[in-house]
């Protein structure tokens, strides 16, 4: 319906933009010049300089034909050249996508033929895996530009490739350098961020400049972003990986901040510990196996500090005991939920104000669960996923966390039965089993897959696992369904022991007799190391492999 | 170009939401609902009531016929109805336009005759304009609502309407209640916004969806928003009039972040400290007019406070001298910039670290500047308004700042050749003159209708304002053009004395005679009270047309 309100009020050069990270990073050029945007061992580099260096490899993909909608795919770890791709290969016009380090050479050459890439840039240390995948390929057309990182006493590899990464940059007209595109339309994709598939292959995960402008803001609002105090300069401690979900977006939102990042190649209590005291982090977020690695560390490795840390954690639900021994550490913990598909995090456990006269038990229960949509995050619920009805909110009733809202990915990469699937009823479908709490936080029982229904009971394997960890000698468990001629499937727990630790099968059956009901019992416990991937999530298809063979 | 990343990648319910704040309400009442919104006297509701109110407004209107793109006029200071008008008439679909409660009757017949009311929500202690006004319009059409506020003494007023407030959300059907309205699309009015007007009709600045989203998220990063400490909980004084600029987007990011504010009919420092001090105040924003009634309050208005609380002040540049005293009783100042047409405040005065080494004096020269965009604001440029060329960032050359992004409004209002004429060239000329400093803080020197040419010499009259503040005499200072046959302008200062201070042309003369260029000494001075706005901008037209008489 035409009115006075849509008459002579159009869009113009004036009053719209397309919604982009790279605004973010051309401002913090403006504004935050001479302010340190990431620092890696004795190398630091101000905006100015990391946007210069950006612009000089937009500039050099476009010189070779790489531009709008070609996917550049990158191999390395949190360092700098990771850091400067999730800004660098959009200002081509081009699309980044990147990959796990710790791929094995098939699925690296999977991902490289199912993305399209015209390009692909690699860490030199990972050129075993990657030479194997390349051959597999058999693409000569691909670029193949290899970071040769001095910061590093890791053995070099090979180079694979025909340039290196800094005479990449060099081979960038000064002419055109100003000619970085911003997105034609704020819905353009900005990366394809393959997820693991446990269970087929890899799926790839497309998102759009205006979800990464969203999620940036969002997570400066939520955690909240800024400096300790008045200051408004994060430092940022780099632990989650740049290849998955662009580190959860951190380095868009750290543009839009002025803060700086500290860039780590391995991830070890001691290096975190040494980046936390060298450079006063204020921010950091990880797997809570990074938790437990802080925590367990010894104590020659740990470094006192005053000020407070903010730390999101994701991935697996941390048990209880495990919020809390970190909370004790001095670390302010906040539990995050998200996937590939949301851009990372888009559930937050906000801890509200009447929480602070809990016991530190209640409060750990409390902040154990996932929480609340950001305020980014459209809307969440736990539904059933036949029906598209909300489950009630008593605790108890399991349902499907779908999301909906402007950070959800446009979709899967050429695969439209995958994309129409998981968006069915106009909701994402997170494959996540939850519980809605009567207060409105969901807390997360399982994997769709890795509910165990056993004599036609549904038992959540991570109830069972929150309860192992309570046991002194258990560092960690995975709990995973085992195939019964009886009963269809019943709980089998796989247990790492702590250090020096010793116990038995009887005893762990006896815990957990003590703390369960009888049905979720576990009927096996197996003692071992257990599988875990890149990011710290138990694998635990391995476990059901060696359970199955 | 089709491609892979535009294939079966098409927005669709799960990923693509228009951006609102409305979002933000929907939110706080799920996740904050049983949180402060604000209180008011004895008056205070939580999120989850603000919520049902708003809905029960929105059904209400939606049932007497005013619905899409519909104007619901609102005269009132900042208390509960005026905060809810933010959210509840765009919620049935409507557009809310907020008029100065100061304005005489005439101004308030042309904006409601303008902008098409066809609704008006009065607070009946504003009755006597307001009658005057209605009977001017001649409107029978017009639904008039009154507001019966409870929580004063002054006058009640009389009632005008066919209903009052609280009765009119009675009308509401409980099984309309749900049917509140998300926006069609973020392009779709939010807010109409008439300017003051000094020299010509008042404009209407129509402002969208998607910009009232990103100038709260853009408020929230920059201030921060945020409770003190750890706490995501902002204590809100509402001084800016909610009238204002939508009391620049302050209520939207408050839904956000579950924050609460103090809603205060009349601004004095008596109100102003006792809000602070029984609420814990962290956060408000006002003019310096605000700054200055707080410092030279009298000592038993005043309460003490011992935490932080930040403070942004806009609309007329600040002298220096108050920012340092402001700063000296304990506030956390940040100098802000914006217009009506840019949804409130764009530009910062972002507080570099290096700063901290500068002496009390060179440091409040600094943060009197008005600074750099915001994250939201796209760009922001000082520019000669012929060429569009930026001028050199010499700290010297005036231009006229320039904005253009997604805060920028839509346009105005019925008025396609303002329109035009005020986004030539792709940017929205503000009609502020700045010049531009080597570190790419703008700082204003004048509106472009207060530049003083005195023998082909343009001279600033808020660089000559400045130093007036310096003298310990003076209260408040305006200088302004004053025509003179040999010069054709020269400049008059018009002057306000402190509380029993005495003092002459001649001293005053020979102060600026010490302090600036002789072509710029004021060559008149008139010492009286200075004619004020609403929003404690001095009415230079006010002193231009008693020079003129």
């Amino acid at each position: 319906m035409s009115s006075s309100y849509s008459t002579n009020l159009d869009r113009n050069a004036a009053n719209f933009t397309p919604l982009t990270p790279l605004s973010f990073l051309n401002r913090a050029n403006r504004v935050f010049g001479h302010r340190p945007a990431y620092v890696y061992g004795k190398t630091k580099r101000s905006w100015g300089e990391v946007f210069t260096r950006c612009k000089q490899f937009a500039a050099a993909l476009n010189q070779v034909g790489i531009g709008k909608n070609d996917t550049v795919a990158f191999i390395a770890p949190n360092i700098p050249e990771a850091f400067e791709a999730q800004f660098a290969i959009a200002m081509a016009g081009a699309v980044v996508n990147p990959i796990n380090i710790r791929l094995d050479a098939a699925t690296i050459a999977y991902i490289l033929e199912h993305g399209e890439a015209k390009a692909l840039v690699t860490d030199s240390r990972f050129s075993g895996e990657v030479k194997a995948a390349l051959a597999q390929l058999n693409n000569p057309d691909l670029l193949v530009i290899d970071i040769l990182d001095q910061e590093t006493d890791e053995p070099e590899g090979e180079a694979l490739g025909s340039m290196d990464y800094e005479a990449f940059l060099q081979t960038a007209d000064a002419e055109n350098l100003e000619n970085w595109q911003m997105p034609g339309d704020e819905w353009d994709a900005i990366s394809l961020n393959y997820t693991s598939g446990t269970t087929s292959d890899p799926k790839g995960v497309v998102v759009h400049h205006r979800g990464a402008y969203l999620i940036a803001m969002g997570t400066i609002a939520a955690w909240p972003f800024t400096g300790a105090g008045k200051g408004k300069f994060p430092v940022h401690m780099y632990v989650v990986p740049l290849f998955h979900c662009n580190g959860w977006g951190h380095a868009w939102a750290l543009a839009a901040m002025g803060g700086m990042s500290v860039l780590i190649r391995n991830i070890t209590a001691k290096n975190l510990y040494d980046g936390i005291a060298e450079h006063g982090v204020t921010h950091f977020g990880g797997a809570p196996i990074v938790l437990s690695m802080l925590i367990n560390a010894k104590e020659d490795e740990k470094k006192p500090f005053d000020w407070p840390i903010q730390v999101y954690t994701a991935a697996a639900p941390p048990p209880p005991s495990v919020l809390h021994a970190f909370k004790q550490a001095g670390f302010d913990l906040t539990h995050v939920y998200g996937l590939t598909e949301t851009y990372g995090h888009v559930v937050e456990c906000i801890e509200q104000e009447e929480w602070s006269g809990l016991s530190p038990d209640a409060l750990a229960e409390m902040n154990s669960r996932q929480g609340v949509g950001y305020a980014v995050t459209e809307d969440v619920m736990v539904a059933d996923p036949e029906t598209m009805q909300p489950v009630p909110a008593d605790g108890e009733t399991m349902g499907e966390i779908m999301i909906r809202g402007n950070v959800v990915m446009k979709g899967y990469y050429r695969n439209k039965d995958a994309t129409d699937a998981c968006f069915a009823g106009g909701w994402f479908h997170s494959g996540d089993l939850a519980v809605m709490h009567p207060d409105g936080y969901l807390q997360i029982k399982d994997r769709s897959k890795d509910i165990i229904i056993s004599g036609g009971e549904n038992i959540s394997s991570v109830e069972i696992e929150g309860i192992l960890y309570k046991h002194p000698d258990v560092a960690a468990a995975a709990v995973v369904a085992k195939p019964d001629e009886k009963w269809g499937e019943t709980p089998c727990a796989f247990v790492e022991l702590r250090d020096g630790a010793e116990t038995t099968e009887e005893a762990i059956i006896d815990f957990c007799r003590d703390n369960m009901a009888r049905f979720k019992i576990p009927k096996t416990v197996i003692f071992q190391e257990l599988p875990k991937t890149s990011t710290g999530k138990i694998q635990k298809f391995v476990l059901r492999d060696q359970l199955r063979d």
